[in-house]
């Protein structure tokens, strides 16, 4: 029986838990470290699929879209009869599909946790549905995706320790009837998710409860949710090791560079996050000297591109005078620029990165990119 | 003395008055009859300049931009120094820049007519301007577009004949301030406009006015503008040959599928219109079997392509059932793929159109449309 997702790890950095690996997926390899653009509702937003494959110079292999928002709508039945989410939305790389755990959390008043399952009301028509680990891979099974993510409790930040346990185990007994659940492995890949919170001791409990179960590959879940990053950072270089060296780890809805570059030196091999598109449809291009705000009266009339170190399609034939016009007449062309070119700064970086492991020098490369992005000056430039 | 645009004639229809020509400007061939796209704002709403380039067979070749508001936003200065237009905007080949005149006009309240020109406020910020023939030249002149058209008066319909008459009247005195105030006629091309509302004798005088100033293009303006679909068909009949045979004939805000085939059939060579873009963004589909609302629930579960008669990048890549999902989620992305393949679809209509008068069957083209895009039944389908 041959898992449809395997790793290969191709190298460990000697000064920091760096690692540079190929995940193999029904959909061709994935380089890693490796940021996955977001796809919600079956659409990186304002983004055609050709321009996500193509971005950076290796091009993007893989992208996540959200259970949670399919099983809504159009419904994964519907996705099913369309072929799958590849097909339905012309899109023939790697698909990571979440299980619906955080989005049925993020509802807070409107879903109610038992042993079995959860409901929640629907926020686009009120109505009622139940949701069980076993719902949670029905639906991902209907979608295709090749990676299936279990369905978790995401607890809160902050959360009392009683309740962070009890929530990392109910997590684990749920990854248990996911595992069972699931039948196709050599289609559909299967992650657990690591819990714990804050606290390190659980973190390791929770480790040591899924990795018996022995899965392609395991993410850490319930970090980057309101806690301060010098705490993320000290728990996640405790946790991260705890899973097995051959498997992918991935670290859920983090994107932002600098928690990129923190994560990569912990020993995180993937990532997604809303963000590039997110600030993109605001108005915000990320480049080499940090978050620029085109609204910004200074880019008038500057022609120059968004980011004078980027070759993508934005900054080689569009200026920031232009753009700064489109964000400012709400031209929808301005969002579907800006987001292609962060989507491209991020998976850029991205193989900057890896070629950083590789050439021995991801620690100078960090500091590099800190020292150029987050410049303090930037402070006081931007609003 | 060369004028920027010429235009070679290179047959008329036997059966009808369509012709089939090419316009030469100074950003390459344009063959007409054509439609323009629209790119209000310095883009085409919602799709990549590329995208409009390879629009149907042959692509498109010229596109139509705003004169009034490119003139608030962000100003023809910033375009005069961004390098003109077309750099701004990433855009190759030629564009025609309207005068301003329709918008200002529309503007009702906010603006008072007068010899000299025109005063309007601003509906960004209520600043007041001061608009001439002059100020219309100088910031096409800025723009740098390939056919800018002369500042007019569009009278409203319904309108009596004494307004219209003054109002024409105005139109060719405006028009003789800008041929003079006009310098670099190799570089770009003035377009005169004859208006004269529902009046033939009033078209007549205008189209003779006009004409005695020997320019390289007419437009045709001020119809469309409420008066009845068979008025205007009546009109357009008798004043469509009033204006020399040898010179592109443009019928200005003209777009719908019915309008294009009944005005090339008058003897008309362009077209210009927002609707294949709008339509778009409001989730229509424009098909060869009419237009098609993608919210309607009889598409929820339908495979098959926009337009089965379509070989669009929309219709090969993505079914109606994506993108109805697209628009009932309200994704930027339905209104992007909904805008590319309406304008493919009216670019490419205007091909066949182009090959049906080389092959002398226009009549029989128009027909065989008609009969599909209205046919009855789609009445009873669609809201």
């Amino acid at each position: 029986m041959k898992h449809a997702v395997t790793f290969d790890l191709i190298k460990t950095d000697g000064r920091s838990r760096a690692r540079r690996g190929v995940l193999h997926t029904p959909h061709g390899d994935v380089q890693t470290p490796v940021f996955m653009p977001v796809g919600t509702q079956a659409t990186v937003k304002a983004v055609k699929p050709e321009d996500v494959a193509s971005l950076g110079h290796e091009g993007a292999h893989i992208l996540l879209s959200n259970t949670y928002h399919l099983y809504l709508k159009p419904g994964h039945e519907l996705v099913r009869k369309a072929g799958g989410l590849h097909r339905f939305m012309n899109w023939n790389g790697a698909i990571l599909t979440d299980s619906g755990g955080f989005q049925v959390f993020s509802l807070g008043a409107l879903r109610k946790i038992e042993e079995e399952g959860v409901w929640f009301r629907s926020y686009i028509d009120g109505s009622s549905h139940h949701f069980t680990p076993e719902t949670s891979i029905d639906v991902q099974n209907a979608l295709g995706s090749d990676i299936m993510m279990a369905f978790d409790e995401c607890a809160p930040y902050p959360a009392d320790r009683s309740y962070v346990r009890q929530s990392l185990e109910l997590t684990t007994r749920w990854l248990k009837r996911c595992k069972e659940h699931h039948r196709d492995v050599e289609r559909q890949s299967l992650f657990g998710i690591m819990q714990g919170g804050v606290y390190k001791d659980l973190r390791a409990q929770s480790a040591e409860q899924i990795c018996e179960l022995d899965l392609p590959g395991y993410a850490i879940g319930g970090l980057s949710v309101g806690e301060p990053a010098e705490i993320m950072y000290d728990v996640l270089e405790d946790c991260a090791p705890r899973l097995p060296a051959d498997r992918p780890r991935y670290l859920m809805g983090v994107g932002s560079p600098d928690y990129i570059f923190e994560g990569v030196e912990r020993g995180i091999d993937m990532f997604d996050c809303v963000l590039p598109t997110r600030v993109g449809r605001n108005g915000r291009a990320m480049t080499s000297e940090g978050e620029l705000n085109m609204k910004n009266a200074r880019f008038k009339e500057d022609f120059g591109p968004l980011d004078p170190g980027c070759d993508c399609y934005v900054c080689r034939n569009y200026s920031r005078a232009y753009i700064r016009h489109l964000v400012n007449t709400k031209e929808i062309f301005g969002g579907m620029l800006l987001s292609e070119h962060n989507l491209y700064f991020l998976v850029r970086t991205m193989e900057k990165i890896r070629k950083s492991i590789e050439e021995d020098r991801f620690p100078e490369y960090k500091r590099e990119f800190f020292d150029q992005y987050y410049a303090p000056k930037r402070d006081k430039e931007e609003q």
